[in-house]
C-alpha cells in the first residue's frame, strides 16, 4: 500500500514536472511540488535536488521518444533516406520537447545529457555504421564524431527555433539538407 | 592611487581566474582568490557571482583570441580556402582554452556565450555571406544557420576531445572537412 502510494506520487510529480518545465523551462521544484500535489518534502523525499528531478522528467521523456523512433521500415530503405526520415522524426520529438530540453540543458552536464540519450544514440549509430558500410556516406572521419554532429545540429537547430534565429517549421528541413551535407560520401566532382 | 589598486586587483583576479579554470572547469571563487593574492570580500567587491567571474574570464580571453583570427590574407583568398583557414585557427585558439570553454558551458547560458563570441561572429558571417556570394556556399539554408553550425562544431569538437571520443591532433582536420562540406554549394552530381 505504502510503496503503491509512492509510486503513484512519483509519476504525479514527473508528469507535474513535464509539464510545467515544457511551459517554463526555469519551473521550480515547489512549483511542481504544487501542480503534482504533493508536499516539499514528499518531493524532495524522492528527488533530493532539482538536478535529479530534471533529469528523472527527461529520462522518461526520452524513454518514450525512443518507442517513437522505432520505425520497422528504416531498415528496409537504403541508409541515407533512411537517415533523412530519422532526422525528421527526431526534430519532430525534439521540437515537441524543445523547453524540456531547454530545461535539461541549464540543469544537467552535456555528458549526463547524453548518457540519457543511449538508446537513440544506438540507433544513430547503427543507421551510420550501416551508411558507411555500403558507401553511402563517407568514412574519412569517424563514425563517432558523426553521430556526435546529428545531436549537435539538433540541439543546435532547437536553440535557434527558441532564440527566433530559425523558423520552427523550415527547422526539419534545414536539419535533413545539413545532415545529408555532413554524412554523404564525397562525390569525385565535389573535391 | 585607489582606482590603481582596483584595476591592479581586478588583473590579478582575471588572470588567476584564467590559469585555475584552464586546469580545472570547476575551480572556486575561493581559490581564485587566494591564487590572486587577494581576499574574498575584494574579489567579490569586483565579481558578485562565479558566474560574473566566469563570464569577465572568458570575455577577456574571446577579445585576446579574436585579435589572433585579424589574419588580412583571409580576404584576399577564396572564401572556401579562407574558411579553412578560419576554421583551422579558431580550432587552435579553443583548444588551448578548451577546459575554460568548458567553465564558460557549465557556469553560463549557451545564448550569453553567444552574446560573447560578436567579434568572431562578425568574422565568420562576412566570410559566409562572401562565400554565399561567389556561389562558394550553398544559399538554400540561412546564413545565420550556417554561423551557428560553425559554432556548434566547433563546441562539439570540444566536447568530444575532452570526453576521449576524438584525438586532439585529429579535430582541427575534422573540422574543416565537416564545415567544408556543410557549406559548400551543392554539385550537381551530388545531388
Amino acid at each position: 500500500m505504502v510503496r503503491a502510494d509512492a509510486e503513484r506520487n512519483i509519476e504525479a510529480i514527473l508528469d507535474a514536472g513535464q509539464r510545467l518545465l515544457t511551459l517554463d523551462p526555469g519551473a521550480s521544484v515547489a512549483e511542481v511540488a504544487k501542480a503534482a500535489g504533493v508536499g516539499r518534502v514528499t518531493l524532495y523525499g524522492h528527488f533530493p535536488s532539482r538536478e535529479h528531478l530534471v533529469d528523472a522528467v527527461i529520462t522518461r521523456a526520452i524513454q518514450e521518444a525512443d518507442a517513437a523512433l522505432d520505425d520497422p521500415e528504416l531498415a528496409e530503405l537504403p541508409a541515407a533516406e533512411a537517415m533523412a526520415r530519422l532526422v525528421a522524426s527526431s526534430w519532430e520529438i525534439l521540437n515537441r520537447h524543445s523547453r524540456l530540453f531547454v530545461a535539461a540543458d541549464r540543469a544537467l552536464p552535456a555528458e549526463r545529457i547524453r548518457e540519457r540519450h543511449a538508446e537513440p544514440l544506438r540507433r544513430v549509430e547503427a543507421l551510420i555504421e550501416r551508411g558507411r558500410a555500403s558507401g553511402e556516406f563517407r568514412t574519412d572521419v569517424r563514425a563517432s564524431w558523426q553521430v556526435s554532429t546529428f545531436f549537435a545540429l539538433l540541439h543546435t537547430a532547437a536553440q535557434e527555433v527558441e532564440a527566433a534565429r530559425l523558423e520552427r517549421a523550415e527547422a526539419g528541413g534545414v536539419l535533413v539538407t545539413s545532415l545529408g551535407s555532413l554524412l554523404a560520401a564525397r562525390s569525385r566532382s565535389a573535391g
